[in-house]
């Protein structure tokens, strides 16, 4: 969430590169010896410049691995001369911890420092009392951006997109903008390309640096530019903005109001934190984790996971009474309750690699309303192949350990029937909550394993109770 | 794994553009045309002349979502006059009915029209005998530079990287520079960035086109570039690739060989493409799928998974042979085998929770060897506080069901148990296989899994043989 990157001061003596293969990541030892540093008051001015000589990634870094009396007290040496690019990087709780060291002035005051959607970022990421003391603190403009910023919808192309850019008329020549672009001031700080604009600021193409460079002062911007723009509206969702950069193999895009007016530009390091956000979303959600939460504390990270387990524990019993209506098969027939976890774990496995596959696919559009039935049809086939293969395993492990054929064969059954079962809930799942437009990933695991493991017993103990007894 | 992106052919009456939130994605009814269109070969010449206006990522997503025969209709009309930019974007079994379609000489030209890094990665992608047949019908240029490209290592910054960038010596003006670009031939279709060079060719700086443009003729390159380089050694991987890319913020980088030479350039596109992998990689690791494959038949697909799912069996039948020692108590109370898949089933998912964040703090840098025993204290507080909450819920279960509060009282003791033990083992698996050099994403969950079920039925069946018979 912050701008492109900018020129980097040399960093003498850089500290982090004794670590053989990551020329870039804090060293263990300089971690180590930070650490020290902090213990010893005679070493407060060292640490303090060894901090600030940091790129601010890695003064991040550092202040998330620091323990929380190590961190106030690095806090209140860098208090004055604190870099405000390391905040967008911090995790939100150790963030929350640098604003209570600082207090709502001196953090407002760093806020302000930043580009727009930095500074909309950390503004959005506090809470309600939070926000307030902070926005009451900044000067004027910047608050009238910020709260401009924040009114545009929750992961929109309004959130992500940066004000500053560089929009010039059509009519134009190179030489114009060369000329142009030399003298004027309040221009972004990096830029790739220049928007052309027609009159009513609406964005007809863009002309890149390096083409511009390469074309002779007399020709005309509206010669050059590319006209194959795909301008974002401003309410886009940032999910969608992902997918048209990755498409497109975009470097960035223009904004544009309902009136269709450049408003601001999105550039693709923005849309790389999105990428990781949503991959990552998607894989925690699987497992049930609202958050990563890295530093979190124990008691924040139970609570967020607590739910999705209570949930499970319900699916559980669900599972477990439908093991109950067999409690007369299995008294008569204990090897049931040894061989049946072996059905349902393999149809829970199975279960999850065919919803792993789904969530993958619609995330990534590959799998649509276009091929779905046809996917399903492969699963299912899949789930058969698959299913044959695992009943004749699991069929002949019964036999072996019980010499009983028609209990292995109750056992191949349903392991079979269990594989299909798999497929068929393991992608109906997520297309049932994607079509009711649920986010495919929350909750489908546990659905998904609960379907597999009741109908696991349920086949096994069913085809006992009818053919065994 | 292609290059920045390039100006772009207008596209009149683009038909993409009629699904409402999505204005670049195909639309369902554009698709079922083209499939009409290729069903009646009066209409072939309008059927190729739509696919050859799409984008061509709309036209590898086109020919993807094909089904065989329609397929080999399209790309025997597109033969001729095939956008070699589509094959970068093709799924690899897809990519394998094209080469089959086209054969190798009308494949070797499609190769030879793309930039160095996707020529190299479609060459990559063939399997020996493909790849020595086309590599003998390329032109000897192009074959010598995707050999060179060829022999570094997989997943390296030498197969990442463009041969194509812009590099000046450090003692030019801006004038220098610029005069020079607009009279340069075979320059990079597109740059952001000139690369300064000292006489070796060793980079020394960069200076952004933004900088150059506003900068005066007679201003020197040296004092205008960012000398805050990040080279990036040939041969580091591309996930370090990537994190490095995240954490500085970077829009490209520069390689260099083991002399400190500059070869060649890697910018944020190609990245992209490397996050997307690694984050999918991990995510369909955790599940057992070593790949998508979402256009691979079903045969295919099921034996990629019929290993796992193999493995899986041996490690169920571990389990049952737990239950199997128990037996005589299982026999004595049947309602043992009844409770036990609640515990069993929750320490399973816990134990995924925890792994799947070890997993992803791993890939992000967020856990490492550095606070790896304060997160495992961190799992085990939480483990401990759910594990109460549930023990309580499910004792109080046991207790409703049957009435018999020893039996509560057993089921309450192993869910705990349970817990804390999976929070040992979700995160131990991970560390351990890191340690050793493993991708902490394969094989994991099979774990995990299997040491939670087996220590849920050990604890309940343990427990109840010692307190209730």
């Amino acid at each position: 969430m912050h701008t492109t990157n900018r020129p980097q001061q040399a960093r003498p003596g850089r500290p982090a590169s004794s670590h053989e293969d990551t020329t870039f990541d804090l060293a263990p030892e300089f971690v180590q010896d930070i650490r020290a540093a902090l213990d010893d008051p005679d070493r407060a001015t060292e640490a303090r410049e060894q901090v600030q000589g940091l790129h601010y990634a890695d003064a991040a870094d550092l202040i998330e691995r620091l323990d929380e009396d190590r961190r106030a007290v690095l806090l209140s040496l860098l208090k004055g001369g604190f870099n405000p690019e390391i905040l967008p990087e911090l995790d939100d709780d150790v963030r929350e911890t640098v604003l209570d060291a600082f207090g709502y002035a001196d953090y407002a005051a760093l806020v302000a420092e930043l580009d727009s959607d930095d500074a909309v970022y950390l503004v959005d990421h506090l809470d309600e009392t939070e926000r307030a003391a902070v926005l009451e603190r900044l000067p004027e403009t910047d608050r009238t951006v910020i709260e401009q910023g924040l009114s545009y919808a929750d992961d929109s192309a309004g959130r992500l997109m940066q004000r500053e850019l560089v929009a010039v008329p059509s009519y134009w020549t190179v030489g114009d903008a060369i000329d142009w672009l030399r003298g004027a001031s309040g221009l972004p700080e990096e830029f790739t390309e220049l928007f052309v604009v027609d009159p009513r600021h609406r964005p007809l193409g863009l002309v890149r640096l390096s083409a511009l460079l390469r074309a002779r002062r007399q020709d005309r911007l509206e010669a050059l530019m590319d006209t194959g723009l795909e301008p974002v509206d401003v309410g886009m969702d940032q999910e969608e903005i992902a997918l048209l950069f990755r498409r497109r193999d975009l470097l960035s895009a223009p904004v544009t109001d309902r009136a269709g007016r450049l408003v601001g530009r999105i550039t693709i390091d923005d849309v790389v934190d999105v990428i990781d956000e949503e991959a990552e979303d998607d894989m925690l959600r699987l497992a049930g984790l609202s958050e990563t939460g890295t530093y979190a504390d124990a008691f924040a990270t139970a609570r967020t996971r607590i739910l999705w387990l209570t949930v499970n524990l319900g699916t559980a019993m669900l599972v477990s009474s439908v093991i109950g209506l067999f409690e007369a098969t299995l008294e008569k027939l204990v090897a049931l309750a040894v061989l049946m976890p072996m059905v349902s774990s393999l149809g829970g496995n199975a279960g999850t690699q065919t919803l792993t596959a789904a969530v993958r696919g619609l995330a990534t559009r590959d799998l649509s309303a276009d091929n779905a039935w046809r996917q399903t049809g492969k699963e299912l086939m899949v789930g058969l192949m698959n299913g044959v293969v695992l009943a004749v395993l699991a069929g002949a492990a019964a036999w072996l350990w019980y010499s009983d054929l028609p209990l292995a064969g109750v056992v191949a059954t349903a392991m079979l029937l269990n594989m299909i079962v798999a497929a068929l809930v393991g992608m109906g799942v997520p297309l049932a909550l994607e079509r009711f437009g649920v986010d495919p990933a929350v909750a489908s695991s546990v659905f998904v394993t609960m379907m597999t493991d009741m109908l696991g017993f349920l086949a096994v103990l069913g085809l006992a109770t009818l053919f065994l007894l």
